[in-house]
């Protein structure tokens, strides 16, 4: 049995630094690199691909909205070529510098507002995957389960990879809730528990005491949640004690 | 006898027009396309790779400074490693267009300001080949002749296309002066004929009037050029009429 | 009887250029000038400022989002704090211009998505009018009547002109109609004759045939609208015809 | 007797912090506020200023190159026109917030390599003053002693005062050096002293163990070098131990 963990990285900025990529790439398998527009730059960039490379831990674009000033949280109307092209430069802009370290870009997960919308509207998810899927056709892409996202991928035929949060709640149908309630971060043992739950059994509580079926390909940890590198390291290695492998996803 | 007519490309930038893009590409054989730095945008590049797919033209990027106030005219005090990345992450981002039509990036020409810096800094034309050169070893790189651009291509077995201009007027050594003068650009025939002799004579006249030896592979015409798409058709049919082909530059 | 022509201006870019300013000045009273966010930038803002004070033209801010790609016409889910805050530093930059040329900022008028969302949400339309009034309580709001905006500058004691639209149809309520429609823009007299009737009946025709009453305090006429220079001298000698005096609105 | 001590601020982007500003406005006497264009955004200049205001810390605008991704810190051939844009859009951006808060604008220096550039080069200081002493006879201008920018203000009759710097060396013309070297920034006593002896006497030591001599009207510090509010805190101890009181320059 195994796993995916994955993480946002690459998103300091100039001066700027945010996150704390040393520690994170430690354990996790698929670290999902900012491409310039919501986060990071050019040498961020350049230096995140090659610190993946050094640490064996696959890569993928992760594009956002161009707007730095909201870290492309805030949704923008813009169309679905719109956002297909921006996406397309973004993963483009990230698949040079994997080309120059010999790497392969392996997956993509689209950032903050950009990846709530493309979960929710078909238009939008099927722009963005029929690009993907024209330029790579082994590009793996993370989708919450029951998402536009995840139905249109498998209409297509694009690897889809559905994705569970450690430090976030889910609703009933396996959607995240952004406001962080529950089991606190800082109870990290509960916290890994609760993943391995996830990955398992297939099962995790709502904030309202439900259990919900969820199917955890690949798990995601920010890295500027607070307390991110010790409870990336429970995870780990509650995943580990438990006998499940930590793994890049395959595309199949 | 063949010789390359490139253009810059793709300068439009959201509802902002630039150039005669429709036009010059009726008769140039490659297409420098900007990248969204000095000017473009993912969707002017998204049309502009598709319209030289139409024409069957040649594509390669046109990467430049991040300054669209000053449209990349401007120096910028950037480390070649700065540089090395910013031209990475352009020509990358450009470069997934291409693959998603079929097509291959041909070449590379650095814009304004930074293709100035370039001609003149071994260092930084170091950096910038030995990143385009390990992506892809068929990568060509225009250049002015006797430039560390040039120089440094032959050290490192990099393909360089020497570049002569059909609106500029060029030094003893083949560089080119930035202020125009000599014969104005309404002046289409003499245009035309100063062209067709760089190519099959390979001598041009300095402002001077001295004769200068160039080595014509591609001879750029920019789109923003009052009369552009008239002084290029003149060119191709003087050229055509001399018994000359314009084709694209070949990496041997 | 008198009324205001307003006009976006200052919508050029670096060397993109936007817009028939030195054409539309001619025969306006009020210039909207870009504040380098959607458009614009220092150096087209200092010459703008100086155009209208050669022409007596009064001046307003025309803020918008951070969104130069999409020109501002996107919407993007900011806070009315950030939104408050985004509208404070463009007006601000631009009264520096304003105060260099012993000018005073006369009016505020958001731009695109930012003006139609400050229109319709109440809390967004109070955050802009208590800064901009703090600051001045002489500074004039466009707005559309029976919007959010009017509605609480109202109640705020914010001097408010309503705006109707020389190139936009209107619905029952006097709000536009984004999509054009109706008389063609080539068709000048009609064009200019609707303007008129607006003004001095307060009567204008939907779409729909029906007939809305407006309150017509200052008219839009779009720069970028085809044949925009011709349709604003018809419009302001449709008005003069009529015995209307074209003049910027005084804060009463 | 007495000095003012300066510190730049506001240099926070969006979810990016930069600097301590909470702890060094404790003890500085002016502020130098980002103003979004190589720092700082306008809901983190809005805090900035309200949070001067509640310390009663005067505040002037730190104005930069439009490079975030270099934190302006890079050289860019800029005209002086341009630059004169760029510095009454981004002063006349932060003035409106003081406005708002009811404060003046009491100082500008710009940021990084337009500092650098403005104390070289006479016609660009020339530009600069001409602007701010038209808008505000009253703005007084941070500049290095013997540089252009003191010269130039002298000849105009704009109040300049001439600055020190508590973390870095100067060089026999009071000059500063750009690499660090002599007392280690964690000598906070050292440091302290120099400060004090610069402000009293007149003289620091360079880094070649010469006594040069020093008018410091004010004092920098920066808010990102290690260590910051320690030394902040020992300096302004040390000052008033001797003394010397820490307040905000007055325009004569």
């Amino acid at each position: 049995m195994k796993v995916d963990l994955n993480c946002d990285m690459g998103e300091s900025f100039g001066l700027y630094q945010m996150g704390n990529d040393e520690e994170m790439i430690k354990y996790i398998s698929s670290a999902n690199i900012a491409c310039g527009y919501h986060a990071g730059d050019p040498h961020v960039m350049h230096k995140t691909v090659q610190m993946a490379k050094e640490y064996d831990v696959a890569i993928g674009a992760h594009p956002g909205f161009p707007d730095s000033i909201g870290f492309g949280r805030r949704y923008m109307s813009c169309t679905p070529n719109e956002i297909r092209d921006y996406i397309m430069y973004q993963v483009g802009a990230l698949r040079e510098f994997a080309t120059y370290y010999h790497m392969e870009l392996r997956h993509c997960k689209p950032h903050g507002a950009l990846y709530m919308m493309a979960m929710d509207d078909e238009k939008l998810a099927r722009a963005i995957l029929e690009a993907l899927g024209r330029v790579s056709n082994r590009m793996i892409v993370f989708a919450l389960q029951n998402s536009a996202m995840e139905e249109v991928g498998r209409q297509m035929g694009i690897p889809i990879a559905k994705e569970v949060y450690a430090d976030r709640e889910h609703t009933k149908t396996g959607s995240i809730v952004l406001t962080r309630t529950g089991p606190t971060i800082e109870n990290y043992e509960m916290m890994a528990a609760r993943v391995v739950r996830m990955v398992k059994e297939g099962i995790v509580v709502t904030p309202y005491g439900e259990e919900a079926s969820v199917h955890a390909e690949t798990v995601c940890i920010h890295g500027d949640t607070p307390g991110a590198p010790i409870l990336i390291k429970h995870i780990y290695e509650a995943l580990r004690a438990t006998g499940i492998t930590v793994a890049p996803i395959q595309a199949s």
